[in-house]
């Protein structure tokens, strides 16, 4: 019988193809005695042969798809596999106790998990979580169930879950992953904005979707309104399948665009740019029509990783992505982390109020070390592209001047070693924390540019945490408030001969480029795959008219009126 | 040996005194069988007799004290230590198992609580709260060890601790309580606010304080300095007799201005409120020369009970604080719960940024029926004196308009029930919301005033929260963003003939007073403590001459320029 679900469109395009369910199986097992030892040793070591070629083909997929380096935990987990210390006491308990391989594996595994879990080393601590994750592929190739490896899947389906880890998502081959749909998460979620990267529709905060859809259920999904079809009518199909045509039709319009300038229709530039996350998306921004990278996230350098990269294999990431941009401007924000994100390797202290505590720009600071490595490496790649330095969460003038002191110190280290660097890099920060909203005025002074994080720049200024639900509906894009600080953030850059550009979600947003232009943003950041239709919008805008509506727009009182203004401007 | 410790300077005053180390005692004991349970059971007995009578103490001191609500908690200690259900089982397992009576009791008591803490029932668990603390009692007195009661110290000290609970510190007597010291907490922390209430000197911060200070050890304590010294030779117990002296007569003279308009130098006129947190502040207040309350917090009269309270226990209250404070200006801050501050009886989601998520007006719009209950008690009670009504956390138009109406709709239904009310009470917001400061424009035309709540609008406008410690170098009264925005709500409200006050930490700082002065603002709430020295301060600040330098110091780059900036205007 045909169902509806609907969740928040979170990544554009219509997909039609069956459910996969990406979810942990149940693992339970009875501990039964055994007759005959040899043969239930031979059942082990069949699970165990299975589990190492499937986990020989899933590195050898990421290292080509991903990256050597990624791919290094299937090793590790193929080394765990090998390991005679953990396979022989294995087999032996089935000899000796008459258990079955299940009781074996689970009882052994256990005991050496414990063992590493309890020493007081990050590494040996991962080698635990390492034999769990092997320990459970093979327990159950042993129980004959289904483990979820995202990264094997080779017909197109389209993905469910509840929600989607980054370690998951590396392994995701846009070739056979149509879509995907989580039960938790919003428009701005990593999950969501990945799927905007790989530029396949996605549909996320979809309430009850693991209990309502079961496995190879055919659907269609419309990630432009957000909406599921289960077990879709023939009528249905055929329907949607004219949408996708007409989405796609107009998709190759768009691509038209890729090529031109960002003019408005009254002759404005602007510069469209692409937020990355990783080397491997300059690809789709370029083919999208970026003119910069106007946020280059460097926080995925650092994770899944058991240390600090490295100055040498930074350098490389960086130069990888500033060769491929040419002389495009390709902005890299510095370490970001903290919040809510962490790294497995470093010690962050608990907070109450991790939004609001020891992250980004902060923690680099305190840790000038890792900070200055970073440094180094952007100084030297900066010889093989156009890079622009920015740092984040930037909330003094204080921390601004000791983040640059830091790139000077390294400028003149590198200069006395001999070692080549651009010298005139532009340097600028985020604008995401209200306070240098609402001094710009006198970074403009200090700094070459500004980009206005959103993102942050909303949850602060409302006080509203973007990621509780529970005070969503505060967190307002549109209130006058946040647009007033965009205001004077542009104004205060225009005045000292800067730039200001947005990196946040709202730059691509469609009801906020009209104001955003009319505000006189230089350069506007976003998704890659919101570039065309941004640019398709801008040439039909006249700044100059869109200017005349600022003021009244800033006078308005509530996010509401805001929207209902901009949608009848629209509509005329 | 004379020994030095520093922390934070809390609370004015200075203290000489034996310590008093406020903590939970060991209550290690050893299971031991016994030859003579008869004898054992009049052991058992006399800690019961020894305990009760020290609970009615406590109970009879916190009656007269605080309040015979406050004081029921003890009345259910007293019935648990009566109950023959509980204190039968033990004495049978004395003479039938022959153990010690520690062990008896320990087992028993621990059988019950197991018991009522697995209930769903949050008065049950209440219960098995009640039976531990009537336990450790008990058990202290079989072990002889010092069981700690805030509320029957009688000689005078100065109390050491780890950290102060409101339940520790509504025992507080004055007379005897000299000062205290906490290793937790900071100069907002709640503690530290109290110290200033009660008019105690109080260091806070002070760090590895347990460790280094034992009980009954000589000390002086310096609240002013936050300066600690233990074992002080002669000369400096001498000293700092001579200080406290000083600071005494310096207090006198102070309490010469009591009744003394609040005026500058120059002639103009403010207000200085005091900020309370119950009925019984209003006392200290008036001693004070307070000419207003400027924050009356009603989040106490919702703590350390087991339901809301009713609209009666609500009017009671109101009445009593508007009648105390007679024409006197009495600003009520409707309920500010969530955040860091819980109510037992209210489930509230754990959330991950709690600071930005769901509280204040946020929850009382969540919780309409609450919220009304508070809003008919307020309007009731404001025939007993000038009421004015404030609303916390307001981020948004949407917010206050929707808040107003249902203030309007109770004030309907009560003129429909004939029942008294001023129908000219003013209803103003809290300004902590970084949003609300840059839309003070069109907030002034629809609210009758301002209150200025620094301490949130300091973290959310540097988003660093303000008790971690980790970002405590960004918790910045003195950044002149914070200042600009302080100008936008004072001269917003002028441009709309309404008034701006300031009710958070900052309105009491010495170095910020001549700034707030220069900037407009109407009315200083702060700790009473802090009135009678601010209006001696704005005394001899010419106002005039504070406004010409406004407009350099919003100019100024950093927190610390403004404070060398003021420091040495001060110095002049």
């Amino acid at each position: 019988m045909t169902t509806e679900l609907y969740g928040i469109a979170a990544s554009d395009g219509i997909a039609i193809a069956k459910t996969y369910r990406l979810e942990s199986p149940s693992l339970e097992f009875d501990r039964n005695t055994i007759d005959d030892p040899a043969l239930e040793i031979e059942r082990f070591q069949t699970a165990i042969a299975v589990s190492s070629k499937e986990l020989e083909l899933i590195k050898e997929q990421a290292e080509t798809q991903i990256g050597p380096k990624e791919a290094a935990i299937f090793g590790a987990h193929l080394m765990v596999l090998s390991d005679p210390e953990l396979i022989g006491p294995i087999t032996e308990k089935i000899e000796t106790d008459r258990v079955n391989a299940e009781t074996a594996l689970h009882e052994v595994s256990e005991m050496f998990m414990n063992i590493f879990a309890s020493m007081d080393n990050d590494y040996m601590k991962e080698r635990a979580a390492d034999i769990k994750d092997v320990r459970n592929r093979v327990l159950a190739h042993l129980l004959g169930v289904k483990f979820p490896n995202p990264g094997l899947i080779s017909e197109k389906v389209i993905l469910l879950a509840e929600d989607l880890t980054p370690s998951d998502t590396v392994q995701f081959n846009p070739e056979f992953i149509q879509g995907f749909l989580t039960e938790i998460g919003g428009r701005t979620s990593h999950s969501a904005i990945l799927a905007r990267t790989l530029e396949i529709p996605a549909v996320v905060g979809v309430k009850k979707l693991m209990e309502s859809l079961a496995d190879e259920t055919l659907l269609i999904i419309d990630g432009i309104e957000g909406k599921i079809i289960a077990d879709p009518t023939g009528e249905q199909i055929e329907s949607y399948k004219k949408r996708k045509e007409e989405y796609e039709h107009q998709k190759t319009v768009l691509a038209g665009l890729k090529d031109a300038p960002s003019v408005s229709s009254d002759g404005s530039k602007v510069e469209l740019a692409a937020n990355i996350g990783s080397p491997k998306d300059v690809k789709s921004a370029l083919e999208n029509g970026a003119e910069a990278i106007g946020l280059f996230r460097t926080e995925f350098l650092y994770m899944g990783r058991d240390s600090f990269p490295t100055e040498e294999q930074q350098y490389e990431i960086y130069s990888e992505v500033l060769k491929a941009m040419g002389t495009k401007p390709t902005v890299v924000r510095t370490l970001d982390i903290g919040g809510d994100k962490e790294l497995s390797y470093l010690d962050l202290p608990k907070e109450l109020n991790p939004f609001l505590g020891l992250r980004a720009i902060r923690l680099c600071l305190e840790m000038p070390d890792m900070f200055r490595t970073q440094l180094r490496a952007l100084l030297r790649s900066s010889v093989h592209g156009n890079l622009k330095i920015m740092f984040p969460m930037i909330a003094t003038l204080d921390e601004f001047r000791q983040a640059k002191q830091l790139l000077l110190e390294e400028q003149e280290k590198l200069a006395a070693e001999n070692i080549a660097f651009n010298k005139d890099i532009e340097v600028g920060i985020m604008v995401e924390i209200p306070s240098t909203a609402v001094m710009a005025d006198l970074f403009a002074k200090e700094v070459d540019f500004f980009s206005i994080g959103t993102n942050d720049l909303i949850q602060y200024t409302m006080a509203a945490d973007r990621m509780n639900e529970n005070v969503s509906h505060l967190y307002q894009p549109f209130n006058p408030a946040i647009l007033r600080m965009v205001k004077m953030v542009i104004d205060a850059a225009h005045k000292e001969g800067k730039w200001a550009g947005m990196c946040g979600e709202m730059a691509g947003e469609e009801m906020a480029v009209p104001i955003l232009l009319g505000l006189g943003l230089d350069e506007f950041s976003m998704s890659a795959s919101s570039i065309l239709k941004t640019r398709s919008m801008i040439a039909s805008l006249s700044k100059a008219e869109m200017e005349n509506h600022t003021d009244t727009i800033l006078a308005l009182a509530t996010a509401e009126d805001v929207k209902n203004y901009v949608a009848q401007l629209m509509d005329k």
